[in-house]
């Protein structure tokens, strides 16, 4: 069994290919839109995707499962309460499904969202005992997911989902569990999540301080997870009923060149502060182009608002768009 | 901290690149003589190489330390039997080593060589606790790697000391902790080695049969270190030499067509069998040029004879070189 990550640092986002190269077949977990990534590296291993796995219904990027669906006859997958637009399996807790000698099981685990599961997997080939933990927001390096993405009204209940999900379904867990979330630096789905891109379930039971918190009292837990939040870019909602009918897949046609702008449209300068403040564009709005671009631009920019990138670099302007 | 595994499934051979981003620095983990690759990794990543740890003398493969060295100011790491012809920095057990917020503890574990050593890794800006070995061939992911390399003489030495290693200085190590090895899938250096390309420290004891047996009887433990070994490739001594000599850069230059052939060539025929089988060039010898081809060009050619692939496609050709 080969797990590769793929992470998007502009997003703070991880996704994964999982492979059984013996029986020739593969599935993601929380595939992005790029899926022509996943196309080659499958592609590369000698398998073929079968099933894309959701952790749960995404407010910070466009999902890649539906795109995926419409090209190949592959199954989606998502808790039951999920509730996708569009065909997909649907699994109430511990329900188990079976790519190659891979055993997926499904976890129901409520906190960041609702409808959230973790996929608990076991390489047959090695033994039944579950190895890997596809814990999406459920369990970072350092961190759990926010809580409070679907509203105030939401994030008490939350909250208090997020406690129990900890303490009955993920820290219950082995200490020699592999952890591989689907959120990690640089997201604004959580406060800020320490560096390395997985880890292991004993050592975030020993060092992680909102893990360590959920077998104390709600009360410490709930008030450390609220703190250090980042602003919540304000196209998360858009995003998240965008992942619910499903998204079909980007599309790639070159952009074209811009000489004449509406009075409308926001104009984004790219360049370093100190460049921008010797002099810029009247009304240009400066967003570095860093890792960051995106979900700054996400936090400043109101959604669907027509948006000019103001580069003279070819290679960034494709990059950034 | 970032670690990123490169895996050649021609040898079956993993290194690593571990990152501190925030301080600008890495080192890499056995690497290979591709060095391009972990150079561009870490350009990608905005970090400096700044050391390279060696786990032991290799066979399998020519290291990249030392040609690295060459080209950059960065220190080659050791245990202190490895004796390398070239500068580099010798640890007893129990040294620690500190690149950006990440320290390395050398750990002497003699068992696949006598000079072996695996490295230890915590990441200071999460705890002090280590959460990643670097195990080289003291644990594989369901394996150990061979003790029988240098010789019968040397196997049953080796065998104990392998054992010592496993219950002594590996098998203490907590459950969570992450392990990394260098030998995988394809390795000439261990009997077969399960899918993963990396495993966790609780998993191994629990459900690998060799770590399992080091908790027993010698006796039982040396049988099954014994079974089924694959044959030692006949480079294996030399390239051990040359790694302790330290071998310069690999030369990129490109290779002459070749029109004549003396007659102490051995001409590779890359072909499937079946078209091998429909006609081929007198004398050519059938090595198929899937991923185990070098392996099995070296366990069939004498070391330094004059090697002629015959291929008419160039990009088998630059792969196969």
């Amino acid at each position: 069994m080969l797990i590769e990550q793929f992470f998007d640092s502009g997003l703070g986002h991880a996704s994964y290919l999982v492979a059984d190269p013996d029986a020739g077949v593969a599935f993601l977990v929380d595939p992005d839109r790029q899926i022509e990534t996943y196309l080659s590296a499958a592609a590369r291993l000698g398998v073929l995707i079968t099933d894309s796995f959701e952790t749960h219904i995404h407010n910070d990027y466009v999902s890649g499962s539906r795109a995926l669906g419409l090209l190949r006859p592959i199954t989606v997958h998502a808790g039951d309460g999920a509730g996708f637009a569009y065909p997909h399996a649907a699994h109430p807790d511990g329900d188990e499904i079976k790519v190659g000698e891979i055993v997926v099981r499904c976890i129901a685990t409520p906190g960041h969202t609702p409808e959230h599961v973790a996929y608990l997997v076991s390489d047959l080939r090695r033994a039944d005992d579950p190895q890997y933990l596809f814990s999406g927001g459920a369990l970072l390096v350092g961190q759990i997911a926010r809580v409070d993405l679907l509203g105030p009204k939401q994030a008490a209940e939350l909250a208090r989902a997020a406690y129990e999900t900890l303490r009955e379904r993920v820290l219950i867990l082995a200490d020699y569990v592999a952890v591989c979330p689907t959120h990690g630096g640089g997201s604004a789905c959580a406060a800020e999540v320490a560096g390395s891109r997985w880890t292991t379930l004993g050592f975030e039971r020993k060092h992680n301080r909102i893990a360590r918190l959920a077998s104390e009292d709600f009360e410490s837990f709930r008030s450390a997870i609220t703190e250090g939040l980042p602003v919540a870019p304000a196209y998360y909602p858009r995003v998240r009923d965008l992942n619910s009918k499903g998204a079909p897949a980007a599309t790639r046609t070159r952009l074209p060149f811009v000489r004449e702008m509406g009075p409308d449209v926001v104009r984004i300068d790219p360049r370093p502060p100190h460049i921008f403040g010797a002099g810029h564009r009247p009304g240009a709005l400066n967003v570095v182009a860093n890792d960051s671009f995106a979900v700054r631009v996400g936090a400043t920019v109101p959604f669907g608002a027509p948006i000019v990138i103001l580069t003279t670099d070819p290679e960034q302007a494709e990059r950034l768009r």
